[in-house]
């Protein structure tokens, strides 16, 4: 069961106000989603998730896959369970890690056989196992299996692969054990073609999905081309369903998603470059771990209200990144999570107000985004 | 400023209730002090130790100067306010890890050589220095700079090791810039041999410190050869002031330190083996690493009610840890020292109840510690 309510569109963009609701709770878009990978979004309790106001999370199949495996999973009763998150959980298909995996897969119509970035054990990965696993796993916003086309191939690999995707996209739909429970959103695939954008948004629609995902958009291109593709896409989905932009989730991108009428985002950048010592500020992403703030014993952003700037100084954080003390990974998690999760509330206030534009500018002009 | 209030003894054993009042709180005691070398209690936020009920935690001297050093720390305003912790801290004097540099440092009755294990960088620590260094961290309880005698050496140099330390205790005494606000502990040495503690303990309480700190006894010498030793040091202290039982906290060793009169403890156990993947529970150190917790959907302990426990399964965290990630480090610490911080609690409710000895038994029953 998932349902979709537009409560208000922007009148300068087609950014748009709505809310999901879900079996396990209801979530506001435009949303940005936190990546759980293994169970986990890293070095963050459930409470910290609800404490910084998460609404859904994000768990990656392919992992779950591999560790700790289905039958733990299964064990468990699925992993809201496993992991005791009682709030929305999405899954991706699998597929995207499985084509990262480079020569260790091989694709055919049935599917993709690959060996584990672990310990190179061989499996088969097909749009019913996706779904079987999915089922298992028990997420209530579930992906279908989909190529994901590199930025770069040409116009027939990018046709061909698309055209596979929506066979894929049917075979998916056909094995879903529980669309009750749990809503199969098809993705558009298409490279970086704007005719194939719109055919495979097109032909996805007839089959009617409760939500669409645009996927192969965090491969690497430029920015202004992603934005070109969703000018060519989103336009060609229907009104009463939500929209995914899958891994996608810089700032800026937040922004211009919005603008161009996605819903949803997730990405893992808040939480990698937290683990790499740098947090996002009102006025940029600032390297903590640099000398140039170990006497600066201001909060990472003056205006955040999260408990790591009302608490800690930038000094401290720093000495704690040199120390590799778990803490300082921890706390600029919480604060990166925190900081996104709060634009994305502004930024459904202002759409709210009819000012999303004026916030956009103004975000933008702070943060030292430059105007496309 | 500080106070030592002895509010009940033990009819039985040598255990006893008190108050350490401080500028920055009340500590009841016994007391366990988890340690936070770096300026953190790796993993854990000042909130989670204020949740865990923790009163009173560790810096280390040593590491404090080295990193993120001196200056930082006055510029700071202190180590209280470097990490945002509003309660008692205490610092060693450096003594401890100075000596365990072993071919990096040279002793002279002036103080010891020695070279940064992080840079080899050359430093000085006296008396004296220690002092300085401590009087600007500006814990409420510091340590006088003392040599850690080894447990295995010959009477002799135990002997004169012992005597140097209470000339070291005497001109910290001097050093020390702050008596009003940071009360400085004597440390009992003397080696692994009875008269040279009663010396030292006696010469040390002619000096009127605060508190007294009994040192060299978490060196690898065998438990009942330590019990022994502060079967020869307490009782030659004064009962109105705090005694600690320096690095010192294995489960048994704190009700054994307990029955002997010992006030404070503080270990790197509880958190070093969380890091490694093990917990403490009622049912004795388990290895939550091993595959026989892979389907074990049971708390880390039955009756723990910290949040772990109460939102967590061994099978998930069994999980973390198979993934290396942060999380399993911090549920496995915030455990480990809620549930030593819960058996102090327990020993001083049992204290207050007569029924100490009896609490004893039990908890080494259940543990499975054999009787000594």
């Amino acid at each position: 069961m998932l349902n979709y309510q537009l409560l208000k569109e922007d009148q300068k963009t087609s950014a748009r106000l709505g809310k999901i609701t879900t079996l396990r709770g209801e979530i506001d878009t435009p949303i940005f989603m936190p990546v759980g990978t293994l169970g986990t979004v890293k070095s963050m309790t459930n409470q910290d998730l609800e404490k910084m106001k998460a609404q859904i999370i994000l768990g990656n199949t392919y992992h779950l896959y591999l560790r700790p495996g289905m039958d733990i999973i299964a064990q468990a009763g699925g992993l809201h369970k496993f992991m005791n998150w009682k709030h929305p959980i999405l899954t991706d298909s699998g597929g995207f890690q499985v084509f990262s995996l480079g020569p260790l897969r091989k694709i055919t119509e049935e599917g993709v056989a690959f060996s584990s970035h672990l310990d190179g054990s061989k499996h088969f990965l097909s749009p019913e196992k996706s779904i079987e696993i999915q089922n298992i796993i028990g997420a209530d916003i579930i992906m279908s299996f989909d190529e994901c086309t590199p930025g770069q191939v040409d116009y027939e690999y990018a046709k061909k692969s698309m055209e596979m995707t929506l066979r894929w996209a049917e075979r998916c739909k056909k094995a879903h054990q529980k669309p009750d429970t749990q809503a199969l959103f098809g993705i558009v695939q298409g490279g970086m073609y704007e005719d194939l954008r719109q055919t495979c948004a097109k032909s996805l629609v007839e089959m009617d999905f409760p939500g669409y995902s645009i996927g192969g958009l965090s491969v690497g291109e430029p920015k202004p081309l992603m934005y070109r593709m969703l000018d060519h896409t989103v336009p060609f989905l229907p009104k009463n369903k939500p929209r995914y932009l899958m891994g996608v989730g810089s700032l800026d991108a937040l922004f211009e998603g919005v603008a161009r009428g996605i819903d949803m985002f997730d990405c893992v950048l808040q939480t990698r470059i937290a683990r790499n010592g740098s947090a996002l500020t009102s006025t940029g992403q600032k390297t903590i771990r640099n000398a140039t703030y170990k006497d600066d014993f201001s909060p990472l952003d003056e205006n955040c209200d999260c408990f790591v700037c009302q608490n800690h100084t930038k000094a401290y954080i720093r000495h704690l990144i040199k120390c590799n003390e778990i803490l300082a990974a921890r706390l600029l998690t919480y604060h990166n999570l925190y900081f996104t999760l709060k634009i994305m509330e502004n930024i459904r206030q202002a759409i709210a107000e009819n000012r999303f534009s004026e916030y956009k500018v103004d975000f933008f002009q702070k943060y030292g985004i430059k105007k496309d």
